[in-house]
């Protein structure tokens, strides 16, 4: 059981989505995933760290994509150009097997407030990785820090968006149609009282 | 014991804050606290639920004063004068005796990751609440969200100045800096490239 298995990674993700919405992600086990994918618990630990992992790895995964293309922006990229590539670079992240998957994932997650509680932390990482790399680029702090809260809401708007069941539009388009509509508001706050979409 | 001890929830607070400072979060317990206070533990637990409140025990009132001024603000306010209601309703709160034990509270957070995660989670939950009661005045997903994402960073960003040991300038007239240089920001992100303040 050693050799390599074909798809294992998305085999064991897709067994433990499945456990986690049937049974709950507490009373689902390493083992009892590892079963269902037809595969060992050693199999599981070569890509996973524990069953958290499988639901926030991609964690690390995006806030490398977000810091690697603000610090690879042209010198003269302002912001929300810098937001835009940091945006961009994710969509290699959001492959049709993703999308599949996201409705058991966002159930999982709903179920459960320490997860909920965790999706929210990633969050706020994703938030702190957008502003270091702004403030590489010697942004001033306030700037990067609104920045970054404006980038990751527009991810996270992009992503419900792209996540929907009957969405077959690319995350990028969903993404920057997201972060325009962001600027605009943002743009405006001083004078909207009862805007709606 | 039972009867009323002049002061308790504050020497209980400063009783917690020194001893999380000298031992450690972790290893204080109630016992402890109460003991330092020169107080019972049955008198903390008539203020506290356990020590972790004595750190975060403040989030509900913050939410629930910026959701009651958000509320409160004139049908014809803009979100950016919401928001200025909002952190102008929370001065209350930042008193002397608090601008005291600033210090103490920031360094046991900072030495304690499990405590900085809900420090995370405490921002969350009040973007939350100004999102909440924006949306209740009829304002979009998006703008509320936005808003109440630029609301926490001015008030955390505000908080930070207010609590610098040599200030004197009390929380509203800082806060509304805050939020005037966040909006002035807000407005040109998508032509700053290094805007150093």
């Amino acid at each position: 059981m050693a050799r390599w298995q074909p798809n294992a990674r998305e085999r064991l993700e897709r067994a433990a989505l499945a456990l986690f919405v049937e049974h709950g992600y507490d009373a689902t086990t390493v083992a009892e995933i590892a079963d269902r994918a037809g595969l060992t618990r050693s199999t599981f630990f070569r890509y996973f760290t524990d069953k958290r992992e499988v639901l926030f790895g991609g964690q690390d995964i995006l806030a490398g994509l977000f810091a690697d293309s603000i610090r690879a922006a042209a010198p003269s990229a302002t912001t929300v150009e810098c937001l835009a590539a940091a945006l961009e670079s994710v969509t290699v992240v959001f492959t049709p097997e993703r999308h599949d998957v996201a409705p058991q994932r966002r159930a999982a997650i709903a179920a459960n407030s320490e997860l909920q509680e965790r999706e929210l932390l990633k969050r706020a990482r994703l938030a702190a990785a957008i502003a270091d790399a702004l403030r590489a680029r010697r942004a001033d702090d306030t700037t990067a820090q609104l920045a970054a809260e404006m980038g990751v809401l527009a991810f996270s708007t992009a992503y419900a968006r792209w996540a929907a069941p009957d969405n077959r539009q690319p995350f990028n388009e969903i993404a920057r149609a997201a972060l325009r509509d962001l600027q605009a508001r943002a743009t405006t706050l001083g004078t909207n009282t009862d805007v709606r979409t």
